[in-house]
């Protein structure tokens, strides 16, 4: 497949089916139609089929698509044939909500370890997840065949953690830290960035005042 | 303006634009080039001018845009003039880290109050934030004209909280809590949603893995 082609937004509509789909086989459903998944996601059913044809034929005409199938191949295209090895950097506010949530693994990312650099936290468990040293952090993300490293530490030493990261062979880093890394070779980043949903927000409320507004 | 022409993609862009000329303006820079912007953001000049397109005519072929000029504009376009006026509700662990982000009040969003239930946070203050009772939520809203409600609530009670909040007029809520909130007229609703965002990166790990095996 040629992944260049795949956007973001069909890759976020991707998760939204997939969650979908989860909640399908719990219920015990075999078959969803693609009118279905695309309720449930906030699409069309012509997006739903578009999405999908990007990676293969699914579903037959007529009958849809199998649930568990369906699942595991979106599964398979996500990389979560098996759950995604992730480590914590910073145990802070963000990082110790995080490591409670419920959701992570449910969705195939077991965060296993964290780091932090404060002496009260490390030696620590927080929600059953030890906190090591800083000292530490190469050596075990490389053991721990880490794959993906959620950063929660201030900005001031974002950059820092995520060359120790990426030298450590991980691939991948979800950062909360409000600050601009350089570009990495082998590495790719995202961002939780709580301003830049506020300001999509925003505009949504501007459009819609002045949607009315018209009328 | 046709907003319903307006992709996610493209508001996206349009924060990165506006978080580059802001630093622009502090550093005294008066012009910009497509391309810069387009470096800056991850982007090409195409993209830039076509982004901008969409919301009229801007800069000169051969000038580039006046940072102060597009800057102004770019916030008119997020409805961020003036700023927003923003609530939060739960006080927990990422409830109050959000408190502490000095990076909201400087793009635009000022959080005045924030609401919980429980007894031993109501009446104190978070980062100079007050916490107010659950009780006084609606009427505290509207007095307030809060905008945009922030929900970091546990998620059996997201929907409940999202309810009382449109009912007080607000137009936004960005929502932390991992659970599905129906539609409600009038209310544009986005998540903070850390497993989506790892599946995104997760896709995109296995892509460039993919994308080196080919070669």
């Amino acid at each position: 497949m040629n992944v260049r082609k795949i956007s973001d937004s069909t890759i976020r509509r991707l998760s939204l089916y997939l969650n979908l789909l989860r909640e399908l086989s719990t219920a015990g459903t075999e078959l969803v139609s693609s009118a279905e998944l695309a309720d449930g996601s906030g699409t069309t059913a012509a997006k739903v089929r578009k999405d999908l044809s990007n990676f293969g034929s699914f579903g037959k005409r007529g009958q849809g698509y199998r649930v568990e199938e369906l699942s595991r191949h979106i599964e398979s295209i996500f990389g979560l044939q098996r759950p995604r090895r992730v480590a914590l950097v910073g145990v802070g506010k963000i990082g110790s909500a995080l490591l409670g949530y419920h959701d992570l693994p449910a969705r195939g990312f077991e965060i296993s370890v964290a780091f932090d650099i404060d002496p009260d936290k490390v030696g620590r468990s927080v929600f059953d997840v030890p906190v090591l040293s800083m000292e530490d952090l190469e050596h075990r993300l490389a053991a721990d065949s880490i794959e993906i490293v959620i950063l929660a530490t201030p900005p001031s030493v974002a950059q820092d953690v995520a060359n120790r990261v990426c030298s450590a062979g991980v691939g991948g880093i979800l950062s909360f830290a409000a600050s601009k890394l350089e570009p990495v070779e082998g590495l790719v980043v995202r961002w939780m960035d709580v301003a830049l949903e506020l300001e999509g927000l925003s505009f949504l409320i501007s459009s819609t005042v002045n949607g009315s507004e018209e009328m």
